[in-house]
């Protein structure tokens, strides 16, 4: 319906995740009316990311160089590994402050009605590190969804025979969440996994 | 939290309007797993919007010529303008097909809380293409709210002496809703607007 450029920009704006026409031609606005130099730094941001960005060679989390940012840091314990799906997961356990291992991001989990299966996830590259022999604690942090228990039940079946302890986040109720609102499986574990005061 | 490139994609990506910080990260890692084409057509969209696009110097919608589209087609008849703030609004008014006329875009309505008005707004530039005498009927398209009824008011009132036919557009039930959700200003408007049949 515009002219040239300005449909051009709907378009592609149109195919990012979670940007719909209306929010597509709200941004294109916004871009029209906005700072020249504004503009230029989000176009460079969009390309630096890839000409810039890679995969840590050793954990898969993202990296600038060829190991990422926790891989590289001494100070870090390497007798404990936490295995992530995803690089957002690696930041949102960073954000807590409560771990000080080293990470394994497998790059998703199991889902044979999405055709990946262990093949498809760096669950080789894990058994090299674990093989390797620092490791005494691996932590399953994958997501307390099917797709993530699935994950997490192979890998622990895969691992028990190193001799490694096998742990799995907890899941109960959310903090600073209400009781009456909780589904009854959280609710459930909740109680499951109950400890003395 | 993340490592320099990525970081700075989240942080520009959550300055556009309607992107919080969780869709800033959920486009910045599907850029960074994007066909490399793809994130450069991006790009070069976002920049080539800023270099083509300007306004249209008679009647402001967006445009890539001196005029703009519509004001470039000789088969549209210079008898009825239709005033709207904004050139989505002509996009909007343009995929209905009901009028073949000119456009005015405004560039917004008059709102005192914000600082806008009449002057921050191209009413001169509209006075000045009615003295040339060719529109018989302008039709006033601002927004069905405060700030368009005020723009809406203060024109007809500024036009009305140059013997112009000044309509607006009718207020009404949208087509498709329910009765009984509508809202008592609209339900009001549209028993104050009946016709016959």
């Amino acid at each position: 319906m515009y002219e040239g450029a300005i449909q051009d920009l709907i378009d592609e704006l149109g195919r990012l995740p979670g940007v719909g026409p209306k929010s597509a031609q709200r941004i294109a606005f916004h871009v029209l009316s906005a700072d020249p130099a504004d503009v230029k730094r989000l176009a460079q941001a969009l390309q630096r990311v890839k000409e810039l960005v890679r995969f840590c060679t050793r954990c898969f989390n993202v990296a600038e160089a060829e190991l990422c940012r926790i891989c590289r840091d001494p100070r870090r314990s390497d007798d404990v590994f936490c295995v992530v799906e995803e690089p957002k997961d690696v930041v949102a356990i960073e954000r807590t402050g409560e771990f000080r291992g080293r990470y394994h991001v497998l790059g998703g989990a199991i889902n044979p009605l999405e055709g990946i299966g262990p093949d498809s996830l760096r669950i080789r590259e894990l058994m090299t590190r674990l093989a390797e022999g620092t490791c005494k604690e691996l932590i399953l942090a994958t997501d307390p969804n099917t797709e993530g228990e699935a994950t997490a039940t192979y890998l622990a079946l895969l691992v028990k025979p190193m001799g490694l302890n096998v742990t799995r986040l907890a899941s109960g109720l959310p903090v600073g969440g209400d009781l009456e609102y909780a589904d009854e499986i959280t609710l459930g574990r909740a109680f499951e996994g109950r400890r003395a005061v």
